[in-house]
């Protein structure tokens, strides 16, 4: 089960599970379409949509029996905790029982501020629930390769941060001291010109802040050129281990698929024989 | 016929097919602008421009041609019928017999529910005619090279994909949670936020929708950075298959011109060595 | 004087043609700044300031002369004149006496209509002023070098704006049949959708017109992802045609300024040999 | 001291000056939101948060002691002082005393005027203060990288710089030209045209300004895919640059630290030797 190329049983699982959580997201993508919220409640609280919910009950559930079972046929049950990806299953499973958890044992709030901590709460545990796309981590070589990426380009990663972010800082503080004086001026304050420099560099220009002076615009020039040049510094790095790691999953996998075949191979030829043995009478069954 | 660069008559014949396609695409665009509109019919709707639609009625009796000829002149009907260059010949054509048989069987309609309907089906099949300028793919090595890199690269494009997808959902879902108690927000949903986030990170920002929060903002930061770093991951190994492809191509080209070169001054060779044969009397004509 | 690395007073020509080229255009542009224009003359049109007028006589004196003395001093005239860079020479004295010799020529505009001919022709002609800057490539090997890219890449060149133009066809239209039923759309026609769709394409996007419906912003998503792979499609073959030419122009510089130098030794060496040849009384002065 | 990798109270030492850099740079940045603004003083000026203030003066005083035993500590006082590192950390000290300075010597202003210049003046160090952040350089290889990247890669940055300020003006030439006669056009004058064709070019396209009539869309679009083009025409060769450095930089402290161990090695082994030879009374102690 730990292996899905090894076995149809385990593909089709590995189908399921893919399956429960694209239906799973696409529930609860569309929960938040006002068309498709459910009746209001006595209070006028907005409720969810009676069949998402059905949908998200069975997948949590799904997901729920899946993680046991592997839990149960997991030799070392420490390990298991441990690994990676099974943080992840744990992780797509926890925020729906916490906020159930919470719903239930406050049903009944004394104290309004109380209340809006509680739904406070359940509001950030219903992000939670949008952790359990890295499911599909365990399904796609690709995402294994951009996981390894990340991990083994951290150094460069950083590098990338610490540029952007030394940039950031520089072109943040000399616009704002260029526009500060400008009447009506959005860079109010250092850490408020931030989004306006890194939007910038990244050279997205939402244009809903953007300099007036011919200073600020000097210094809007050099951040766009600066941005464009510190992100095509690292990035070459990055890819190249993204494609390497990506080649060589692909070869491994390749590998595998062969061997399986070998293996299927063999043991048909030894039941062959076996078969033959028998017939010949020099075996007995 | 099939292999424009055999051939002057062929080279012709590909030349002109090329010239039609441009200036049926020039006569169907230039047919959307306001002025060049035909006078409004009894009821008020909109026409075309009389010379426009004769231009077009040209090019189809030309494409219409072409096709029936090749389909004439091919060996294996049903092999030519199935081939990917001859489905989009008849997609090219088809959608102005389609509307002009529509057109023709509905010319009273009673209902006025019924006629919008097939204003709306008349609709989808003039768009469907902008799939004539596939039919230049046929004389364009770069085209064919790029059709060759979406075919094989298909697994990158589906990497690409998945990433921005994955990106997306989670970015959304995060700016989302980070932005609706805003007033006025205009992220009202999760797939309304879906918009914002890729042209966020596909570096566009068009500026209708960006964050206002300090959280969005900081969620707003790392979809701009993980964008870039999204889309340059996949890209250098599909650029890698479309330069190979585009090279070989090159080089195909080149090797048939020769080839072709040389089979011609094999027969003027075997012309001349015939002349020279009768001239000697050693063999009559 | 063709070859500027050759000789010091080539090299001082050179400067001072380069510096002549950057006050022109300096003064070219600053010409447009409100603030400097001259008095407006008695018929309230705008005039030129006056220092800028005289600097700018004085710039094309020089290259008037620089012009006539290259000329002069060609052997073979008809070469020199349909040499590029001369053509440029001659593009960057042109206009300004085309202008002055209209300017003379209709001194007292009798129709008003005929005046605005003459003032659009001018316009045209003062636009045209700028060209100068291209003088500038005589002087700069990374000039020279995107001239020879764009010459040797213009397949790639011409596949990318195929490319463009095939994704800005195929992308605009779909939006314009997608956003045109829309209120106040801005998709008021196929070509008005153009500019929507190279300006998504390349990733800048103004902002000024985007699609609203759920529909059209689908297609803006495939646009602004086709864009991205579009473009970055056929730039590596383009980039690495600029590398190749770049490297090569400076290997052969240093190669000419070492021969250059060895010439000069060898020279050197002579005129020591024949010194001491006099000295010993060998031969005379 | 100068080589912070080479023993453990010199990394204590580069551990601590980072973290100054760090916390002086965020207490110069949130120093700047209004919230956090101390209350005005009596002729309401705005005046710094106290907190923030002992905070600078605290880090100032490090920095100036660290730079002071760094200079006692040098063998050549004169190549000291030269150093690059050495004038980052003398502009990261400077603007302060020279603002208390100024400051102190004006603190009973006569006249309005001179407080204005003063204020002005002591807003200019002000900024300056972000160059402390150039101290980090001397603790990491990623910023040293950059540095050299910039040094070593001047000709093709200034080949980028050359690119993109020739195609900034004619477009933004061309452009103007084409858009000045608008209504309510924001194309005033070439220079302010500038800041338009420099954002599109950066693919950034804030939506401030653009093109309105046909012909200034048209080169629009020819400055946005030239703006592609000429940014990524000279990025490999600054990039490769950069790579060949951080990787030959990264592999050099691999070396020192190996080189290090060695060192610690050999004089443990011979402490050992010595303690051996005493033990068998070979040597005295």
């Amino acid at each position: 089960m730990e292996k899905p190329d090894t076995s149809i049983a385990a593909k089709v699982v590995s189908m399921v599970s893919v399956i429960f959580v694209v239906v799973s997201t696409i529930a609860m993508v569309i929960n938040t379409l006002p068309d498709l919220a459910g009746p209001p409640d006595e209070k006028g609280n907005p409720t969810d949509n009676p069949t998402l919910s059905i949908i998200e009950a069975i997948c949590i559930t799904w997901f729920t029996l899946e993680y046991i079972l592997r839990f149960m046929g997991a030799p070392e049950k420490c390990a298991f905790v441990k690994d990676g990806m099974n943080i992840v299953d744990v992780l797509a499973i926890l925020p729906y029982f916490v906020t159930a958890l919470i719903m239930e044992s406050n049903i009944i709030p004394e104290d309004n501020e109380d209340f809006d901590d509680v739904r406070r709460i359940i509001s950030v545990f219903r992000i939670m629930r949008i952790m359990r796309i890295f499911k599909l981590a365990r399904h796609s070589t690709g995402l294994q390769s951009i996981a390894y990426t990340v991990t083994h380009s951290y150094k460069e990663l950083a590098l990338l941060v610490l540029f952007m972010g030394m940039g950031v800082l520089i072109f943040s503080s000399l616009c704002y001291f260029a526009e500060k004086d400008e009447p009506d001026s959005k860079y109010t304050s250092i850490p408020a010109t931030f989004w306006w420099a890194i939007i910038t560099m990244c050279t997205v220009g939402y244009g809903d802040i953007y300099p007036t002076t011919a200073l600020g615009k000097l210094i809007g020039v050099f951040t766009a050129i600066s941005g464009v040049l510190v992100i095509a510094l690292p990035i070459p790095i990055v890819v190249n281990n993204f494609a390497k790691f990506y080649n060589e999953t692909k070869k491994k996998q390749v590998q595998l698929a062969r061997k399986v075949e070998k293996e299927k191979w063999k043991i048909q030829e030894e039941q062959e024989r076996r078969r033959f043995l028998i017939s010949i009478g020099e075996i007995k069954e």
